[in-house]
């Protein structure tokens, strides 16, 4: 005799998927390498991502760590020389004295924005965002169950954040937290240093965290960035190798945080994250040494970015800021798409270009925008203007 | 006139911070690793992770990729023959089919949790998880406000949770998931075929989530253990590169996933992780070429379990089960302190040799349990028995 079959219940998927949106850059960058694996050419202009690989002394590390035996497990901070080796670097670059207790080691700022705002905030906290801004900050919110309270920058003052903007939404109905970027993905721009000081007060005066994205640091054509450490002992900073230092892929990045998060931040790491990859720590020790060489990358995005704000108005794709800091063009498409997701999908298919839909950043009016990083070669970036004003006439 | 100073106001640390556990045995692995920078001898046995490096292929195809040029990002899910290799081990290991779109790398089996988790539960749902049971489950599930019930296993049966258990607390009050381990950490045991079954019955009638964390299998004497899929579609399986494999400071490990869950999971990991570390990814395949390397490597932990298990009860400690997997002596020390903890510091500061409380991973009678991690070498091994039996009398 047949037993008779359990009647099986399907489980259900999590709430906060509903509000988790895809990045859609890496969903781009998951097209444009199936479309490679199929055999097409496709310019990569999606993904904020040097082409040059890791500095030598980087590699030359990692290859060496590789031969000495063990790759393990490291104290979930991070190893102390190279956490030492960071804090000097706020010596050394912004006259900030950082110790190195401070400095906790991560896996890319990814990890850094889980751990930071883990230890910062409760569940239904709201922290204020920027928009346009990076769209991980958004999901990363939500999937922790983190209010993200968007602040509608304004394109005409450069899409930049200030405290006027922040006061209001504050007494609208409090803040926890402000998350601020300096230069600023997508956008280029950046706060300066009475911007940066006045926001630094609104948190210090209100009682709210404020984090300071500082990824594109070392990355900017003419101004110096500052520290958010100069205008708030109690900031929390995120940084990372993977831009300045051209280690994406090595996944390995940092935090500042004030005393009193140290140990709960190194808990929620041994928990959720054992430690940073050793060799990517070995690795981002050595990548200090290759300043000249760094140094040298950066004039290729100068070169890349002046080229791309002379020929890209040539092409029709006009509305765009000079770009003081990081590695993207944000331009307004308005006059070729009210839809920039199937605008850059058309645009991978049929020109071969992997760029970006400014929904990614904006859901306001991203519909209207393009995000394209000049992070690749001299040639790649020629190359994929030459593509583009083919395709689009 | 001095302008007057704003009243600055501290933020406050998230409250999930004071359920959030410390992870003990990596206190103690940043304890050892400061006593070594001091100039003392250290034998490890606190954390579980292999002496041998990585196998030769894996290390080889990491240094090739490291002269290739650029370590960038790739799809958040993974690299496509990494999934493919992934999902065709368990045809060869286990005859149950899975597909590569049902795999997804992760950065460790760290991130697999905290993806999976995400995906399946809300704020507030409760997930049995046992005790003892790996310490990370339930800071991760604090973490993340979702309740960890904890499954009290009976030292009798060895440790081995069973579908009754899980019928009494769902009675109670209902689940929505059930976290499994198979070889068990610490205590090394392991669940039956039919118990497995059974498991996975109570879930599938109940709408209850399945986890199976199978991050020991390949690390089992005598008994071949099974996978969790093969009695549950709807179970979601995490494994990790770290142990068999010896990779742990490569932080590389998958999770396998029912269909519905992928685009979930993947729109999670590219907002959370972007993607996991790319020379990991690389050296991970190549892993799968070395299983003669790897097998004989396990032969070394028999060899270090049949020494420990004959050798320990010389020196006093003798009430602990016969490990059939994993590489974890789990020993009730009862006669010796009622505090694992302040034990365990006494034992790395005066014998030189590191272990894990047992409060780590059991909040009940962990005060009276020590872990002793046989991963390490023959020679370690036999030093720490050593220094054990001289410091213990």
């Amino acid at each position: 005799m047949k037993q008779a079959e359990t009647k099986v219940i399907v489980p259900e998927i999590a709430k906060r998927i509903e509000r988790v949106l895809p990045f859609l850059a890496m969903d781009v960058l998951a097209a444009a390498a199936l479309r490679e694996r199929k055999g097409h050419s496709v310019i990569h202009m999606e993904v904020g991502q040097p082409s040059a690989p890791a500095p030598k002394p980087a590699r030359e590390a990692a290859k060496a760590a590789i031969d000495l035996g063990r790759i393990g497990y490291t104290e979930a901070l991070g190893i102390a020389p190279l956490r030492e080796r960071i804090a000097k670097h706020y010596t050394e670059q912004y006259a900030v004295p950082v110790t190195a207790e401070s400095i906790v080691t991560t896996t890319g700022s990814s990890a850094g924005f889980v751990l930071a705002f883990l230890a910062m905030f409760n569940p239904g906290d709201r922290v204020a965002i920027t928009a346009p801004g990076y769209p991980a900050y958004r999901s990363i919110l939500e999937a922790l169950d983190i209010e993200p309270v968007f602040i509608k920058l304004n394109r005409e003052d450069g899409w930049v954040l200030t405290a006027e903007a922040l006061e209001k939404a504050h007494a609208e109905k409090p803040l926890q937290g402000v998350l601020i970027m300096s230069p600023a993905n997508p956008s280029g721009t950046m706060v300066n240093g009475s911007g940066l000081s006045d926001i630094a007060d609104f948190c210090k005066k209100n009682g709210v965290w404020l984090i300071s994205d500082e990824i594109y640091h070392g990355l900017t054509y003419g101004v110096e960035p500052e520290t958010a450490l100069k205008y708030n002992e109690n900031a929390v900073v995120i940084n990372s190798f993977s831009k300045y230092y051209c280690m994406t892929g090595w996944r390995i990045g940092w935090i500042v945080v004030p005393k009193q998060l140290v140990r709960a931040v190194e808990t929620l790491a041994q928990n959720l994250y054992i430690s940073a990859p050793y060799l990517s720590q070995v690795a981002a020790m050595a990548a200090f040494n290759a300043k000249d060489d760094l140094e040298k990358i950066k004039l290729g995005y100068a070169a890349n970015r002046s080229m791309l704000l002379e020929e890209l108005p040539k092409i029709g794709i006009s509305d765009m800021h000079p770009v003081n800091g990081a590695f993207y063009i944000y331009a307004n498409v308005a006059h070729l798409t009210d839809d920039s997701l199937a605008f850059c999908r058309k645009v991978l298919n049929e020109a071969g270009v992997a760029i970006t839909p400014g929904l990614d950043f904006d859901p306001f009016d991203g519909k209207h925008h393009i995000r394209l990083s000049f992070a690749g070669s001299a040639k790649d970036c020629r190359e994929a203007v030459s593509r583009l004003g083919t395709w689009l006439k």
